[in-house]
């Protein structure tokens, strides 16, 4: 490269040679640090040696291109220049930090010096400039151990070593009890440990500047920013850039100050200048709260020329990068610099406020808007939550697992049939239990919220109250609950059943009291902005619901129709469950039989309760799924009882436990596997829903057919509900309006062949949960320990329960919706898993081309607008990856 | 169709008007006589009514084309005068045989008539040509029953009423001793239930045989024939043909006679004409065992004519179909006929002197004699056998089932730790089991044989003892076994320790004593056969063993390597297990390296015996897989003896196996997860292996990192494998001859992503058992039930833990071969499932281009062959499906 290339790209002044486009040249931090100059934002000056410059410095053994010393001392004299200060000497000294940056962000990856150009001379010069000799000391004392670990090397125990003992000598019990003597004696004493180390601290500023460029350059191939890249797979940068930047302080007497702003109201979205203000005083002053800040409106009594250009710099910011700004800015002097100007962080409310204001305002398009809310955030503003001001006064007793979102207050009960029996009079009820089981999904229901000693994030009792929308903390392991005695205590507090108690399960905590709710708001902008998602997702969205309440429940939040109905919840509600059991312990088919009959009333009926709340909608009803062992009870309490109500023995009970008892039950006899042992639980599954379908006229019924992995299963099934089918049409004497038999792919092998089970498939439902556990060998119960250590060695990105992997499983789905769209094509195709209801996995479900995502009816409108986003992106090209 | 359409075609008197290429048009059975008629072969004549005609009868509502009916005439015309008969009339009356065939078999799917034309008229002159009136009148009465059964529809059970009935009255306890005059009622009885049925018995022949030809065809379209297509995935087929032939009786008197014979003997394969007669017999008489048959050779004093007629049938057989036949003949009245030839069974041993004595004759050519013997079969050469005179008098105790085969004879012992004592002093031992455990692995290595009373062909004693080639009955449910009192007892025998016992495992047999034993011969024929075997294959063959001897047998099989080394097993034996037990209780790091440590020397000597045992071949050594639990006691009194022995409290013991408990062990903490949760074990292995390799020079160890399904599990691994390797080589000063670190592909989403694994891993290995388990979401452990369901009902068509399933399980395989070479060209890559040993799974990994199979050691010279016959079978275009 010849001697006139260019290796240094100034910025400041409110002009800069760079732009936002040299990303690749200048580093993520360097190009924005120009395009904020350029744009006449009052960034403090500076400039940036290329990434250009780190790749020569590596390929010529650590050497630097000729010509890029000149260039940086010219930079040196233009910064000092544009800020009247002088480098390294004077009585007005220019402080520079030095910051890494590649084209891609690598946080706390790579070295960073503050306060460089501080020495011997300069350090009473700024000490005096700012009036605040402790001050100087301090960032002379703070430049001496960064220069030295950073830069030199030096083991920065030594310099803490160091400070501590000075500390001691003074009876300082923190930094900030450090007089300025204190001070002196640290800069001496640090000044010996590079001594000590065979070294010294370089007087000269410029020294100090090229030993800190060395030092960033040096820390690109460090082994831990090596690690980064391969795990992040970063791959093809030239290297980091390196920004040097004139450093400026609030705290230089009465006309500095610092302050924090929001150009908006992150709180609820209202538009008005938000933010506070200290005079005479740095950043951290603002945040540490011993001295209190003043709104910022204030400001313009104080100094009335740097809030007008305040004011200013809110609606240039906002027009620039047309969303809500968070700024940091700091006077130096009477003169205003902006130190950082980035997104807004806001809540869920204020999201939805700012995206529909700044669309009316004409600020962004529709599907700015639509992309400005983060979907996860939504959950916030669909469940009651506390009024603010009685929760923070209300007696907080012990934080749990924020295992399902919302607010609860209730009663305590410790049974799930209490629960069910006190809300059948009217009575609010928070349901208590060690853990929950199958059996008590009839008390979860009933109760307004679940409180459980034991179990995780995805426990029983978490899964199945996200689902229902329920309020649940769950894990809440310092409560100790004692079902005898009907008490539960946390640490020294005793609470009996019928005590009230709130939770909230957004935030895990609990509340030794009754607290008022506040209902959601879905109207208003949440209303605009699901209205516009409706308009350009291109996904269907439906729901997994269980029971008409449910399905009312979703069909509120915008479901277009039922994408899995589980058909087993409803086997254990009330007196079904006898019924279920003497089927289980039937001894041949004719009892087994009678058994079914008993269910079959309870099923049909379920069936029209969830025909007639869709009104029209379609519903996949997935035919029975767990093993049969679930429904019987597995503690020799229930046991006892079973025995008694079915009028056998214990041992008879027990009998038919241990000889159901798998190894792996989740590889075991479930799914289609049952039907096919036992053909007449399907065909009376498949009789209660045709019958059904025929009492509710329009009804939409889409049979599905668990577990598939070879399309002889299908077909086996498939013919057993069309003879029933069949019998039932010759009854009624006419066709049902509409009925489709589909089926699970849940099963690799479904995926691998399902070109084959299109055959007889007339839709597929991904079941992304099952597909998950046998696709990456993971089985749910057991692997969170393993998973979670996964996810911080970085071996999976997210746990794949959570988020769908797309390499793998989402592979084996896509092979799925192509084998089978080539039998079938246009065949309706959608996801059920609980990945359903996450954002990155429903922007994989549309890339890959299904019809539809089915969620828990409180995740719909997530789902909605996901959905909105992913088409929007696409649109955009910026799909993730 | 015009009238001048052929729908009829004649065979007999060594000619016809068909042959063996128009299967689709006669069916399998029609073409097959026609062509042996036209081959000269004596077989009696008839006539095929063409496939066309059923479809045309199907097309034209059950109506047949005209022109149908006078081809019949002819050819019954021409069967007469071939015959010398006359059809339902005259003194020797022709008696007709009437099946279906279609150009595929459906064996019992359609219907049959025989001794059609009998009727009151021809009855008596049946009876005096064959001067057996009782033959006769039973022939009668069967074609009586038949025809209504068959071609009216009347229920069986009418015809068998009567029967029972009329036997009751004539005192005869079975059908034989039906006396002349009870069959004449029995006649009369049928007759009544045609009329009772409104119907009536046709006197008039050719009515019968129209009546019987409608009934084939109608058979085409029964319900059990539709399922039998559909199950099948028989589809395209025009119909079924007719065949109607003329019966030819074996009792018409002295002249007459009827045999069975092989071409070459069936039991050793010598080149001799091998069989046996009876005169005046039919074929029911030679097997009933009634009168004694006369050896083949005997004939030829009896009737020359026919007995050199023979002969050069024998050797006009075998040049025509180049293989030994099976063949059934008749002689009516010093005529001749050949009933049925078809390729006869032989005993393995015979199967391979057949084959090689076939070739050395030049009749079949070196790659048919390769495909001559069945692969499975050979398994009866491999093991020691009884010597079968000794069996057939020794006294039989009791059946199980045939774990594994081989024969073994030796005293009993009933504990593992016993069976290695009393056989390091030189005794032959039989271990007895209820049940074995993987801690009872030395004691069964020790033992001749293994008995036990529980568990299936798949249990834990089976599978081990088919993996060591060792003698297994298992699932002996009749066997008591007494550990205490140290007895076993049969009913009513009871034998005690030291007492001596045979096992046939070939047919699950236990004897009452010692029996000598016969060594196989792995020469002369067999010798042949296999390098004929390995001149032909292309798949590498390797095997899977875990210690030297076994090392040492299956190179002695003709093994080039180790495909699976499972290190697991080594952890059980002896000391070990205490090492291991101790790494498992370990609290910290230290704590378990301490006790990896221990084990490190054990493992190292593995190793080198192994290596010793290769000279040279490569070994995949797998790195521990299994989940930490299973080398724990799982009973009291194992877990009170390692309390003891770690001195800690059972409790203690209890707590870590509970915390070790999973829901679905076979998908949680086992495989790399094991090594990335604990790299010093990876560590440990990684030395092990390594520093064995250094001190066998020429070594070449390939370190399999199982259960990968994510590229970064392989990749972390890796990584220490290769840290520990450079620590080593660093100690050593010279790398190793040679040293891979590959994968073992076995879950879905490994095969899914193996293009990503391939970037690390330097080979793969199928571990095509877990790759079903997941694959097809069957629990091997819990699916046997419901597999063997699925079987029976055809919805997988073998059992896919033993024939690997090659639309499901081989896609995935396929799909990883191809991802994996499209990264690595050339990659290695084999299969070490158990399906490495099974011929149909053998041919499909030939299909997708794996490098090797991998199997047990006493399934290497069955690999070969299989091998070698799939590459054959390509060359030829005969691959299966």
């Amino acid at each position: 490269m010849s001697d006139n290339a260019k290796y240094v790209y100034f910025f400041g002044g409110r002009e800069a040679e760079g732009d936002a486009s040299m990303k690749e040249l200048l580093g993520g931090k360097g190009a924005n640090l120009a395009e904020m100059s350029r744009l006449g934002l009052p960034v403090p000056g500076g400039f940036t040696i290329t990434t250009e410059v780190c790749a020569l410095y590596y390929e010529n053994n650590r050497n630097y291109p000729e010509g890029l010393d000149a260039q940086v001392d010219e930079c040196v004299a233009k910064l000092e220049a544009l800020s009247g200060k002088t480098f390294g000497r004077g009585s007005n000294p220019l402080l520079l930090s030095v910051r890494s940056g590649a084209a891609v962000s690598m946080p706390g990856m790579m070295d960073t010096v503050l306060n460089l150009g501080l020495n011997d001379e300069t350090l009473p010069a700024l000490a005096k400039e700012t009036n605040n000799e402790r001050f100087a000391l301090d960032a002379y004392r703070r430049f001496l151990q960064m220069f030295g670990d950073v830069v030199l090397g030096l083991s920065h125990h030594q310099f803490e070593e160091v400070l501590q003992d000075v500390k001691e000598r003074h009876h300082a019990s923190n930094d900030a009890e450090l007089t300025v003597e204190g001070l002196k004696d640290v800069i001496e004493a640090y000044k010996d440990v590079y001594s000590r180390n065979n070294t010294s601290f370089p007087q000269d500023a410029r020294a100090q500047l090229q030993a800190a460029i060395d030092a960033v350059f040096g820390s690109w191939n460090n082994p831990r920013a090596i690690t980064y890249r391969q795990l992040n797979s970063i791959r093809g940068l030239k290297g980091t850039a390196v920004n040097v930047q004139a450093m400026v302080f609030g705290n230089m007497g009465d006309t500095s100050g610092t302050g924090v702003a929001f150009t908006r109201n992150p709180s609820d979205g209202t538009n008005e200048f938000y933010g506070e203000y200290l005079m005479n005083a740095q950043g951290e002053d603002v945040v540490a709260g011993i001295r209190t800040p003043q709104p910022i409106t204030h400001l313009e009594e104080v100094n009335k020329e740097c809030f007008d250009e305040l004011v200013e710099l809110r609606s240039k910011l906002e027009n620039h990068y047309t969303d809500m700004q968070d700024l940091e800015f700091t006077i130096e002097q009477g003169k205003l610099y902006l130190l950082q100007t980035r997104r807004g962080k806001r809540t869920a409310a204020a999201a939805v406020q700012i995206a529909v204001d700044m669309m009316n305002e004409g600020l962004i398009s529709e599907e700015e808007a639509v992309l400005r809310v983060d979907p996860l955030q939504l959950d916030q503003l669909l469940h009651p939550t506390f009024d603010q001001d009685a929760e923070d006064n209300a007696h907080f007793l012990t934080q749990g697992l924020p295992a399902s979102p919302g607010a609860a207050t209730g009663q305590i009960v410790f049974s799930a049939a209490d629960a069910e029996q006190w809300s059948s009079q009217g009575k609010d009820v928070v349901l208590v239990r060690i853990e929950t089981s199958p059996e008590d999904i009839g008390g979860m229901s009933a109760a307004n919220g679940i409180l459980t000693s034991r179990g995780g994030m995805t426990s029983h009792a978490a899964v199945v109250a996200r689902g229902m929308g329920k309020c649940c903390v769950a894990g809440c392991s310092q409560a100790q609950i004692d079902y005898r005695n009907k008490t539960i205590t946390f640490g020294g507090v005793t609470l009996n059943e019928g005590d009230w108690i709130s939770l909230n399960g957004s935030k895990g905590k609990v509340y030794n009291e009754k607290i008022a709710t506040v209902d959601p708001q879905l109207t208003g902008p949440f209303g605009t902005i699901m209205a516009l998602a409706d308009k350009y997702r291109k996904l269907g969205v439906r729901t997994n619901a269980d029971s008409p309440h449910d399905t009312r429940v979703a069909v509120r939040f915008g479901a277009e129709g039922i994408g899995l109905c589980r058909t087993e919840h409803m086997f254990f509600e009330g007196e079904r469950i006898i019924s279920v059991r003497k089927m289980i312990l039937a001894e041949d088919t004719e009892e087994r039989k009678a058994a079914l009959n008993e269910l079959l009333p309870y099923q049909r009926e379920d069936f029209i309760g969830i025909f007639k709340a869709l009104d029209g909608k379609p519903a996949t009803i997935r035919f029975l799924d767990p093993p049969l062992h679930e429904f019987l009870p597995h503690d020799e309490e229930g046991q006892v009882e079973m025995a008694k109500a079915m009028g056998t023995s214990v041992q008879h009970i027990q009998d038919i436990v241990a000889s159901l008892r798998e190894f792996n039950p989740m590889l075991g006899h479930r799914g289609c596997r049952l039907g096919i042992f036992f053909p007449e639980i399907t065909e009376m599954q498949a009789r209660a829903v045709i019958e059904a379908a025929y009492a509710v006229p329009g009804s939409r019924p889409e049979i599905m057919i668990p577990l598939v992995g070879h399309v002889r299963e299908l077909a086996h099934q498939k013919n057993l509900v069309l003879s029933v089918y069949e019998q039932i049409q010759a009854e009624q004497g006419k066709p049902l309006d509409d009925l489709k038999i589909g089926t699970m792919i849940e099963v690799p092998r479904g995926a691998i062949t399902a070109d084959q089970v299109a055959t007889e498939a007339e839709f597929f439902s991904f079941g992304t949960n099952d597909l998950t556990q046998m696709g990456c060998g993971f089985s749910r119960d057991d692997s969170g320990r393993f998973l979670q250590h996964y996810v911080e060695q970085g071996i999976y990105p997210e746990d794949p329960f959570q988020v769908l992997d797309r390499e793998g499983v989402g592979e084996l789905l896509k092979i799925g919706v192509q084998k089978g769209r080539q039998t079938r094509p246009g065949m309706k195709t959608g996801i059920c898993g609980e990945h359903g209801g996450e954002p990155s996995s429903i922007e994989f479900c549309h890339m890959v081309g299904l019809d539809y995502v089915s969620c828990s009816p409180y995740r719909v409108p997530i789902a909605r607008l996901a959905a909105a986003q992913a088409a929007i992106r696409e649109e955009y090209g910026s799909l993730t990856k």
